[in-house]
């Protein structure tokens, strides 16, 4: 489907704008309206005034109608919002991938739970696709309806997914640390995420007790019929973009390096979009869509350590979503990307 | 011992040059010489401009006789340099606190291991008492030779070693991450630790060997009594100054809440340096010789997160290292420090 | 008058709370109450976490009654608030010291043209003491009414000063640029000053009208009796304190290096907060009350390249203050600074 | 002359990994050969992880015949070290773009003076031409040998040749100021460079002179036939990449902001990659090939205040280079830059 027409809802946000980006440069799309709120009005150049000189429209308040001009729908809203336009979205035909929170889940009560509000879609739940690519790849080419994944969790389940799905490693006592850039947050006014209280600092926060758990929770079960135990610890770094995941899980018994290693190459071999690193670093794998995994094995403790980067805009959000968009109009998958 | 004469070798380093500063608003001591290679023979203005119009004292090259004209002797040199400076200096009666790794490990076989140098002055490990005063004052007052904590090990054991005291942790499965800021690597010209290198950006290093472990082994083992198994994951960060470290370990069987924070409330009431807070961040200890610490107890998994922040170079070396010679002159412990 | 006690309204501000931390460790005052508005009503470890263990007291919410129990109230409120404060405080006998705008200038037209808004007290303008310690040492020891400087023209003035009253500069074609910090624009919730709008970039904003033109046209006026006329543009940049001037000056005809050099020093000689050196560098005066000055005589264009370098929040602001305060309560002028 | 192949002299610098990075994505050139020192006989995915999974190729020791097998080769060395190969690789038929300062310079006395050298290839300084596409598009076609601009210059000679050219502003007066990211000054491991040293602070540098003046003086010259007096002073920030420049110039007289706006429109019209705005910010330059430039026409002082941004490494190294080349080979101009 050369040339399809591609919408944004959101294209003011950082995910949306990222988007906008990377779309303006795709051969395969035109890009339909691109939806805002704050900015509605406004062409490119004065909400985006990055893009100036590259997307040459303006900015419009959202209407169902305007959407569905387009074949496909990119919804870049705060998680709550994309379970009230997609229902319309796809009865009047179109396909969408919301990279919000939203679809990510398989229960309404689970939903309710971590983000504090009551499913208004609940029915679509099962119906929606979980945007991995490398795991999901065949049911998102025909998928009306695509939950890009959080950016935690996609800096989390690429490595671990080959591991548990061959049960290279124990149920429980799974540990992961990600560390974020601000951008993760979304553009926002909030005083915490201003220059002088994030800058030569970090913090934790939602210990425990973060909206990706559940999505992570779900991915492990679904893909690799893993049923683990972990905790999760979320932290603020003061830079703009990426994320970075320290794992540390214990290996299953007599697992040595060779069967990692194996499990790894098996599971991801001739994958465009992941590399294996000694050490990743942040800095290699930003404004790319690339995931850089790498692992270390430690005797002593009985444990594997893994590590992981990647940009949250772009395979944490943006990117992938662009990624799954190649699958869904069959065009190649790299296509803008790489 | 009031105005008692403190030398500084390896004065221009980060943490030789924070140690002047404090020492230069300290009431009790007068500063005696300060040693520093690559800047000998500079006034203090021209060295560390920064104390221009504070210290108007000159860097010289090293000279034993000339430190001996102090009674107490900071050494904050790389690690490998005070072994070959303290077994005269102790001769000749100093007192000693040595910034540096040397002289934290029970033998020269694990220092070789880690270090990757033979210890040169192996005798003197059994008499050096470790510098953590919360667990050590007593012995710390009437030392002749300091080997003050590492900074990592800092943030990890205070934190840890009363929930290891008290058994309320398990022994396996213990894991640790630590983020650094860049002054933790010292001063130096390593094009890893350039400004474009490190900002924006994180990576992990000495992934499962770093010579911070068998520090805090040997802290866990005498001071609490505990053998366990850890991984422990140091990250460089781009900010400056700053460690913050997370830790994930299993409860033993029926602790809650309430044990954890008996355990700290009894081992700490009191501690002028140490702070419990919902979540620690790193800029409220920067500049300061405190540490915060919080834990979340974690149902689902059956562990306890624990959160620390200081500053690596006060509580993590300067300010611990002051903290330790207030003890040894018998002045108030927090004079200087807050 | 030892002793005294001094009070801060707005002391939970960047401004506020750096005052606050320098007066909790003043051997001459007493902090008696803390003023704030969105956390009046808690502690000031809740607050401001980074003073837990050091300042014990609460915030509350401001009364004129018991700001009347202290000798002397600093005001740390955005521009605009201090007038309609300072006329009731100064009756009841209260001595002040505003380090906001609302006392700098010389008359309400000039105030409201710059500050958008009438001027209430504007009876009081002439009263007021410009509290450049340098420059107005005598005038703010007897002071009832100190206008704090602000951090622009503290950076600016002190290197012009000396020159333009000796005459060794020409008055046109002054052309003045300074890079801020992000503390300076005061703790607030802008999206502009959000860590991801403001890392990694540089912007001018309020080019050729920021409000404190004025303030250092009047200065240079009273204090040099010199009218210039200059171009000023300030910056933000990515760094949390700091400010950065760099000025360039027609030389008057026949001065060269010597005339600048003497003039300088005839009138900083023994000034214990300013410091000549080759190239000034934000760090080095970060956390200090310094101002570090260097400047290099560009033969080709006859002109004077003049830079300096000061932490906006303390020789900008709550330093500045103290120091003004020390004056007017006639101890040290250093204490509790250096 | 499509698919021509191309070569890069130092490709694991900041500027050469920029350019590989460019041009593995040029859908016009095959890249030749990859030149470095340091990591010569590595695979790029070690000497520059970020581009593994993008660039195949492995890094060689430098070698005539090697890069005489391109059409075109690009040398990113160090000043100092083009003019030893650029005489050979021309006198083989090799059309030769130096993003260095060899062969910007009209004579090599003054070469001599400001970058502490002897010039060993004066003889070609006559020939090579000046980088600037929109002042030299025509020659550049034809070019055999073209001297890639510095990055101070490109952001100052842009806004700044139209308005001389017409004789807008005055021929003395003229004040430059200029900030500049840490890769500007190349990867190197200088200790001044690394992250302590830069992070949160700013210092001038070479002030008055830094080698980039007599580039600037001659390109006035050259382009606008304006010989003026300025003052230059360039300044490190704590980013990785970027330029701000600020200019204060005294307007002609009878020039009002009309003149101003007119010439800037006659001069750019239609040009790609100049973006007029009404204040630039790096953040919407940076990893692009755009100069965004502003201006604020100050009436108090007669003088017009000029602000432009560029990303160093892109518009002011690499991306300048891929435009001379695109001109060079006759392809459009934007072509992977757009």
């Amino acid at each position: 489907m050369p040339n399809a027409v591609v919408s944004i809802i959101g294209a003011s946000g950082y995910s949306g704008a990222e988007l906008l980006s990377v779309l303006a440069g795709h051969p395969s799309v035109r890009l339909g309206k691109l939806f805002a709120n704050a900015s509605a009005g406004k062409p490119v150049h004065e909400a985006l005034p990055r893009l100036a000189g590259v997307v040459k429209a303006s900015l419009e308040p959202y209407s169902p109608d305007a959407a569905c001009e387009s074949d496909l729908v990119f919804i870049a809203l705060p998680s709550g919002e994309a379970m009230n336009l997609v229902p319309e979205l796809l009865k009047r035909g179109k396909r969408v991938i919301d990279l919000g929170g939203d679809f990510r889940l398989a229960d309404p009560g689970t939903y309710e739970h971590f983000y504090k509000r009551v499913h208004t879609a609940g029915d679509l739940l099962g119906e929606a696709i979980y945007g991995l690519p490398e795991w999901n790849r065949e049911k998102i080419r025909n998928a009306r309806l695509v939950a890009n994944p959080g950016c935690y969790p996609t800096s989390i389940l690429l490595p671990l997914l080959p591991l548990l799905k061959e049960r290279l490693l124990g149920n429980e006592g799974i540990v992961v640390n990600s560390l974020s850039g601000v951008s993760g947050a979304g553009r926002s006014a909030s005083p915490d995420l201003s220059f002088v209280e994030v800058n030569e600092s970090v913090k934790a926060y939602k210990v425990g007790n973060h909206q990706h758990i559940p999505e992570i929770d779900r991915a492990l079960t679904d893909l690799a019929r893993a049923h683990v135990s972990f905790t999760f610890v979320p932290h603020l770094l003061p830079i703009t973009r990426g994320i970075y995941t320290t794992i540390s899980a214990p290996l299953a018994s007599n697992v040595g390096e060779p069967e990692i290693r194996e499990a790894f190459q098996r599971c991801y071999e001739g994958e465009p979009f992941i590399r294996f690193v000694p050490v990743p670093e942040i800095k290699h794998v930003a404004h790319t869509n690339f995931i850089d995994i790498g692992y270390t094995l430690h005797r002593e403790s009985g444990r594997l350590i893994i590590l992981s980067a990647i940009d949250n805009l772009v395979k944490g959000a943006a990117g992938q979503a662009v990624q799954n968009m190649n699958l869904m109009l069959g065009v190649r998958e790299t296509e803008a990307l790489l």
